[in-house]
């Protein structure tokens, strides 16, 4: 199809798979986008139009079949080879996501864990080594990586993604705090763990201000 | 104002607080919504927009008062006086959070660290020990708390968050990779990191296939 598909559409996408997954684990040969719907808590009127932005995947009145839907997803997303990535800032949540995608994501493979304090140099996180930082474009190079998870602090966070995108990176999932300038064919998702806390608590205070006498 | 701020609202209002903070820390007084819209890149028109959900806070031709602003948007968002929150799970990601919102977060205070595994208990983040999971319902009713971070295995999510609105939370940050079922007036954000992951991934691959020669 021409038409391009919004990012909100791209962000679903995976979640559909990840149902797709389970729903295949569980042995569902065909599902109906009511039951898509229900899993996922989008409408199935949504999930027929995200759907469609890529081409035909089900059969009116007969649903999809996990398999074939599952094979398509992946292609679209391009998760149907295992994508290479690094990830830099080797602290607690860098050990975290390295440790989770290396054991829990099969979709990708991370290459290389690197940090900026020696001391961490050495340690492993799963078998993987973390490095000094002079070993990252050797790593990048070397498995041709073009994705990379940033979880260094705010303050060092730019000049570790201009290094990066200096070395052939152009898809950061950016964790540090802060806005960060990149060339445009680059792209940098923010995973910003303050922003979602904080629109959380606004429903939790608006909950408590409803729970309050008089409503004041 | 009686208009209900859309979901997108909400999550832009902390990202105008944090431009805010550091506007405030370089003593900058007066911010157009230009140079608001430069810092964001969320175009003027979107933030006039945003802001005007909650009432007037620029005048025309001359912009906002940075202090007023960050009083009036701490108030909107609940963050006026500091939230207490609990972090469930104190595994890499259980303790990053709980680091990361102890030093760096002011909004917020952490009042307790749980954790199932009996070997994680006593270990001390910032001072604060981590504690088994039969100390919860005391530390949620003496401090009141309202809001959780989630982030234990997607396997257990649901058990945990089942106790957790049994205890009176209202506001739960999930972590894990599993959709949670929750009563009607307790909210549920999804930081789903490997669903940013994937989406950035599409973004990445296609980045190489507009690259490759004839872009087959």
């Amino acid at each position: 199809m021409s038409r391009r598909a919004p990012k909100s559409v791209i962000k679903r996408l995976p979640v559909y798979l990840r149902i797709l997954d389970n729903l295949i684990r569980r042995d569902v040969e065909i599902i109906s986008s009511r039951v898509l719907s229900e899993e996922t808590g989008f409408t199935a009127e949504q999930i027929r139009k995200d759907l469609a932005y890529f081409g035909a995947f089900g059969t009116r009145g007969t649903g999809y079949n996990t398999s074939y839907l599952r094979e398509k997803l992946l292609r679209i997303i391009g998760l149907d080879k295992q994508t290479k990535l690094i990830v830099v800032g080797a602290g607690h949540l860098g050990k975290a996501l390295t440790r989770y995608n290396m054991t829990k994501n099969p979709y990708v493979e991370v290459v290389g864990v690197f940090d900026a304090n020696p001391g961490e140099a050495g340690i492993e996180i799963e078998g993987l080594k973390i490095r000094p930082m002079e070993e990252l474009p050797g790593v990048v190079k070397e498995h041709n990586v073009k994705v990379a998870m940033v979880t260094v602090p705010a303050e060092y966070a730019q000049q570790v993604v201009d290094g990066l995108v200096n070395e052939g990176i152009t898809a950061i999932l950016n964790f540090a705090p802060t806005k960060l300038r990149v060339p445009e064919d680059v792209h940098v998702h923010n995973a910003d763990l303050t922003i979602e806390l904080q629109s959380l608590i606004y429903y939790a205070m608006e909950n408590e201000k409803a729970s309050l006498p008089n409503n004041v």
